[in-house]
C-alpha cells in the first residue's frame, strides 16, 4: 500500500509502498479514510529535537487518524467490522501514531482496540481525523484541566487550529469568551463563532479578573499576561509550545493564588466529546481537505503559515 | 496602652501609647497574650512596595495575634468573654491586622469574630500566635492548595518558619517528605522530624517523579527545579516570595502535564487544623519566646537571619 515516509531531519518526505498490516491477537486494523496534518509533523521535519521519540525509522508520519474497521484479531470484542472510528493518539497502545509506530500517511493502520473512539452518525472522516488531536488537545485544555464553568468569563489566547476549536467549545459550554490574536486578518473568522471581544494582545487584558485563560500559542510573554489576567485562584491553561520557556511573577502567583496548569494531549473520552460537538454541527472548524499526494506540498503551506484552520488529506471514499 | 508602632519605610519602629479600644457593635476585644514577628515585618520596614497595603500610619505592626476575649460588643454571640482565640490574619474583616488595621504589637485587639480561631486545651498563647500566620500559610500551601495525600512522595523547599511546619504537616499527614534546605547547618534538625531525605538543592531532584513539591523558598530556580522533579499530573506550590520572578519550561509543563498554583495566606479552618496539630505536640516549631520590648532587636536579627524558626513576643501572662 501507498505511504509517506519519514526518513531523517530537513529530508523531504519519501513516497514508499509498504505491506499491508494483519491484526495479532488483540489488535484491530482499520482502513484509513482521512488523516489530518499537524504543525507537529512540521515540527519533526523542521528540528532534530524531535527524533528521540522516533526511533524507528523510516516511519509512516500522520497522528490524526479516522477510519473503518476492516479486521480484528482474535478476542477483540469491543469494536466490530464495519465501525466507524477514530484513534487517539494517546489511547492504550506504548506507542503513537507517527512518532512510535507507522501512523495515518498511508492506507491501512494496526492499533489497539483502547485507541478507538466510535464516530457518531453523520460525523465525516476529515472532522473525526480533525477530531483526534486538534479537537482533543483543544478540548481537553479547555474543559478537563481548565475546567470551564457555564458563565464563566474565559479567555482563548491564539485562534489557530487548536484555539478556533477551544474559542467555539467555549462559547457552546455557556461561557463569556474572549479572544487574543495578533493576527488581525483572522478578527472576522474569530467574531462569526459567538465570542464576546477581540484584542491583539493578552497584556490589555491586565486585571481583567478572567476565570480562565488557555493559551493555545504559548509565546512566553502571552502565559506572563495571562497569569496577570486572571481573578483571585483563576486558571492558567498552558497547551502551546510556541516558546521553550516563560516568566512567572511570584507576586502575581502568590497574592492572586493564580494556578498555572500544562495540558498535553488528552483521553479517547475527550475525543468522544468533542466528536460530539462536531456531529451536531456546534462546532465548525476551518479544514482545507487535500488529497494524498498533496500532503508533502501541504506541510509545506502549514510550515509557511498559509494556510488557516487544519489541513486534512482525504485517503479513500 | 503601650504600642510599637510603623511610621515608614526606613524608620525604625517608635514606641507608642495608644487608647485602648472598646468593641462597637458586633465586634470583639482581646487581651493580646502574645504577637509574632515575622519576615513580612521586616519587608515592610525594608521596602517601598509595601506602604501599597498600609494606607494609614503610623499603624501598630504584628499580625500574628493570640489572646483571650476581653469584650464583646452588641450582638456578638459567636464567641464569649474568657474564650482563648487567635486571630485569622485573613479572616471575615475587610482589613489585616498590622497592615490596614492596628495589630499585635500593643496591649489589646479589635476584630471581628469572624477572624476569630478556638485554642484547643492545652495549646500555649505563644504557639497559637504562631499558628495564625506561618502555621496557616504553610498548611494551607501544603494542605489545602497542595493537596496532599497519605503515601505521597512530597518536597519541601526551604526549611524556615514556613517550610519546618509544612515538612511536619506532610510526615504527620502520611506523606513521604523530602527537603532541600542550602543551609546545611540545619540538616541535623531536618532529619529529627521524621524526613526521608534532605538535599542541598532542589536541581538535585530532577526526574524523581514527586506527586507534590511546596516552594517555601521561592527563588526562582527553585521553582524552575521543583517543575522538573514532579511526574506527570505533579503539583508544585508556590508561598515564598524569595525572587520576584521565576523561569518555566514550556516543554516540562505540557509534556508532563505539571500544574504550578500560587498560595497566599489562608482561612480560619487552616488555623483551626494547626491548631490541632500544635495542641497534640506532633508539630513541634522552633520557636524563640521575646519580651514587649525586645521586639525591634529581633526584627533586626530576622532581617539578619541570625534567628532559627519563628520568633513570638510574650505580651502578657
Amino acid at each position: 500500500m501507498k505511504a509517506w515516509h519519514f526518513h531523517y531531519t530537513h529530508k523531504p518526505l519519501e513516497r514508499a509502498e509498504i505491506p499491508e498490516p494483519t491484526p495479532g491477537p488483540g489488535e484491530v486494523v482499520l482502513d484509513i479514510k482521512a488523516a489530518g496534518l499537524c504543525h507537529s509533523d512540521v515540527g519533526v521535519l523542521d528540528k532534530e529535537d524531535w527524533l528521540a521519540i522516533i526511533p524507528n525509522r523510516p516511519i509512516v508520519m500522520g497522528h490524526e487518524i479516522a477510519g473503518v474497521v476492516s479486521a480484528v484479531g482474535e478476542g477483540v470484542t469491543e469494536v466490530a467490522v464495519g465501525d466507524r472510528v477514530g484513534v487517539c493518539p494517546t489511547g492504550a497502545s506504548p506507542t503513537n501514531p507517527g512518532y512510535g509506530r507507522d501512523g495515518g500517511f498511508t492506507e491501512k493502520h494496526v492499533c489497539l482496540p483502547g485507541d478507538l473512539v466510535k464516530m457518531p452518525d453523520g460525523l465525516s472522516y476529515e472532522l473525526a481525523a480533525l477530531g483526534t488531536d486538534a479537537g482533543m488537545t483543544s478540548y481537553h485544555a479547555i474543559m478537563t484541566i481548565g475546567g470551564l464553568q457555564p458563565g464563566w468569563k474565559v479567555g482563548v489566547i491564539g485562534f489557530g487550529g487548536l484555539g478556533q476549536v477551544g474559542a467555539r467549545v467555549g462559547v457552546v459550554k455557556g461561557a463569556e469568551v474572549h479572544v487574543a490574536e495578533v493576527n488581525r486578518d483572522l478578527w472576522d473568522r474569530v467574531r462569526e463563532i459567538g465570542v464576546a471581544d477581540v484584542v491583539a494582545d493578552a497584556a490589555e487584558w491586565a486585571g481583567q479578573g478572567f476565570d480562565l485563560i488557555v493559551d493555545y500559542a504559548g509565546f512566553g510573554e502571552t502565559t506572563t499576561n495571562a497569569a496577570k489576567a486572571v481573578r483571585r485562584g483563576g486558571t492558567v491553561v498552558l497547551v502551546g509550545m510556541g516558546k521553550l520557556e516563560f516568566t512567572l511573577h511570584t507576586m502575581d502567583m502568590i497574592l492572586g493564588e493564580v494556578r498555572v496548569l500544562g495540558s498535553n494531549g488528552g483521553t479517547p473520552q475527550d475525543i468522544a466529546d468533542v466528536y460530539e460537538l462536531l456531529a451536531s454541527g456546534e462546532i465548525e472548524p476551518t479544514v482545507t481537505v487535500v488529497g494524498f499526494d498533496d500532503i508533502p506540498a501541504y506541510l509545506d503551506k502549514l510550515r509557511a503559515h498559509e494556510v488557516t484552520g487544519r489541513v486534512v488529506a482525504h485517503i479513500a471514499d
